[in-house]
């Protein structure tokens, strides 16, 4: 019995119309997929959210009551069908179901805008958006969804099992946070605000409740970039730990990965089948290259752009083709980083931060590293990155009446989705995602 | 050893000093709780989110660096103390440390805006949302929110092994989705956005590509309530399955609700034990009571308020009050509920909805119900209420190309905190509360 579904209207799944239950009595809820009228013998393919199975009806060996109701049906029709499954060793699916009961829940309007009876077909990608509310039948949407849920369950399962807490923080914020990176605007009762475009100041405020936090917390960024790897509403696995330092976070992440492939391999088995995507584990360590030697790796790679101060978008992704693990880049400069990074006491240019790297071109997964906890240090950052020291006077005050040395990183959630399914575009990893263009349905 | 802490800072919590690691070494960080200085001896407390510890300084015992050291130490000043542990069965705690070390990580500044050295002691409201990021620091918010940590992770075990699939809605919305409530605007890139303020129509579309999903998801509400059970800014766990009926999601609802009383019960013992709370686990099924019987109950009660068509919130609270059970709520009328609910075939003037009561005064705890799945009726139901079809574009299209019947509900996340951790207000139960008084820290 399937649980919490009511059992007048669906007792099995598509998916137990097999040849193991031949002779079984079941009754199957589901979309009409495809008819195939062939005058005195129809078939029909229902899918559900488990696969697809066939109807064969035979006028003779049906009684009048069903032939006559499943000769109104429409593609994308609603239906509880019972009957019989019955062993085919010629059908491709190995059994067929011979009805001996039908309802019709709903008889689906004709001329569904977008065909999904060959969903393998790639449609146009703006179609796909427009309707998304449709396209989402696709079988291949739902693999990269329960793939998205296994990631999700995998990282909460992580965190929790090496003694991390899950925060909640806020979203809606007076101030910018960090400056930088858009945010979007609000009206909050009169008074301006902004949604978070992430939750680091409220992240590391929670170390004053728990030692080791994590979340899986959405963000936004009011950015017009046009990118494969953006959206303006995403997720972030966040973490942040008290008493650790860059080292020990780039361990979490490594570790957190494996952990999260491991899962995947084991739980995401039919997911990866169906979108014809062969995983690897990483192997950990990572390579750690410095900010400097992967610039330097880049203009060998024969991208100019690498001479700029930063190596912008098109190096970071010719860095990631050209690996086939995961790899970070550490020791960014002070200038090119948050103002919440610690710096090298050795090296004060440098900060002890760091991002880790997708390969295949995937880039930029994650950024971390250690954070500045001394509040003088923090004032001085805040003024030199042009800031108004007014508008961070919660935050200093936290560090002002002391907070633990402390070290973390935010990593993005459907990036990491979009590499474990090798998506082309980042918005695939969202069931309805929010871009600059697209903001419904 | 402590997983991804730095062991140059910390290798053991306050609390494993204890009189069974009699000699043992350690070395703990966390904060200057209390300083008692009496001459030639000096009692430090210090506080990590574990608890407390006491370190104790014979001036003769100890090195002059530490004696100096620890004599440049401020209230809330953090540090590293490494050591030896003495079992003391005079000592409340049964041992205290003997520091041979200390790192001072950060001297606080002197007079903290609040006494955190008397956490017990209640502090005014507005000053503990007015320095939340410093009153976090008390014992009892820790354990609050290390119960909703406990709770999140007991909901989303039991939606998995119940077969649900997470899902991840948007945020960033066209138009009103459901109407009623108010909503927040932004701008998105020019253009008239709202935040959602449910999932509703989103979880529902889900359905498409999953049997049965869940979610643990933020909405927002910018109503003017100064109530103790609203916030503009919560989270929701969310649920909807097809070919489910209302009966069906009550039993998910009982079924859910003892699942996370037995998690907390088993892993928030010392939580709730911080918080004098005792909590017994309700016992299924609850109790169905019709609306017109629930108006009648609180009449007999005595509240004149229920005479009003809804019962409002005084004649809910007063209900609610006479239960020690949970209870539901069911058969509301048409007019009283979201356009998407189903009525009852037999009494089209009722709806096929509930709503989750919480006893002892707790109240609503969640809302949910069949779903209208005919296109007709819905558009019918959407002028009715005197919306506009055209905002409906996508939702009503969806149904036009077959949706299967389904049912859900939505509970207020922080409501089921508050009702487990006892708390006399909502706000409490979050970290960084959003009402229309507090928007920062």
């Amino acid at each position: 019995m399937l649980y919490a579904v009511n059992p007048e209207w669906r007792t099995h799944s598509s998916q137990d119309v097999n040849s193991q239950n031949d002779g079984k009595e079941v009754l199957i809820g589901g979309w009409i997929q495809q008819i195939r009228d062939k005058g005195r013998l129809m078939f029909l393919t229902i899918r559900d959210p488990s696969g697809i199975c066939q109807v064969t009806l035979h006028q003779k060996n049906v009684s009048e009551v069903v032939w006559e109701t499943c000769k109104k049906l429409t593609l994308e029709s609603v239906v509880s069908i019972h009957g019989k499954v019955k062993a085919d060793s010629r059908s491709k699916l190995g059994a067929e179901l011979t009805p001996d009961s039908v309802i019709i829940h709903v008889v689906a309007e004709p001329k569904v805008p977008i065909d999904l009876t060959k969903m393998k077909t790639k449609m146009e990608i703006d179609t796909v958006f427009a309707y998304r509310e449709l396209s989402i039948r696709d079988p291949d949407v739902a693999a990269v969804m329960n793939l998205k849920s296994i990631v999700a369950q995998a990282t909460r399962k992580f965190f929790k099992q090496n003694g991390f807490t899950e925060i909640f923080t806020p979203f809606i914020l007076t101030a910018s946070t960090e400056g930088g990176a858009e945010q979007f605007s609000l009206d909050y009762f009169g008074k301006p605000a902004v949604l978070a475009q992430s939750c680091q100041f409220y992240k590391q405020a929670a170390l004053s409740c728990h030692e080791k936090v994590f979340g899986l917390l959405p963000s936004w960024r009011a950015e017009k970039s046009h990118t494969t790897k953006h959206m303006t509403e995403f997720w972030q696995i966040e973490n942040e730990i008290a008493f650790a330092t860059d080292k020990e976070i780039m361990q979490v992440q490594e570790d957190l990965i494996a952990f999260i492939f491991t899962t995947v391999a084991r739980d995401g088995e039919d997911q990866l089948a169906q979108l014809d995507r062969t995983i690897s584990i990483p192997k950990t360590p990572f390579k750690k290259i410095p900010f400097k030697g992967a610039k330097q790796m880049i203009l060998d790679l024969g991208v100019e752009e690498a001479q700029e101060e930063d190596f912008g978008a098109t190096g970071e992704s010719a860095l990631s083709k050209s690996f086939k693990e995961p790899f970070f880049i550490t020791e960014f400069p002070v200038h090119l980083r948050g103002m919440y990074y610690a710096s090298n006491p050795t090296n004060p240019e440098v900060t002890r931060s760091l991002d880790l790297m997708a390969p295949e071109g995937f880039g930029e997964l994650s950024s971390g590293g250690q954070r500045v906890a001394d509040y003088k240090v923090l004032e001085e950052r805040i003024i030199n990155q042009g800031f108004e020291v007014s508008n961070f006077e919660w935050y200093l005050r936290m560090f002002r009446f002391g907070m633990p040395p402390h070290a973390g990183f935010g990593l993005g959630f459907e990036r990491l989705v979009r590499w474990i399914a090798n998506l082309s575009h980042i918005r695939e990893a969202s069931m309805f995602p929010r871009t600059p263009d697209i903001y419904s349905p």
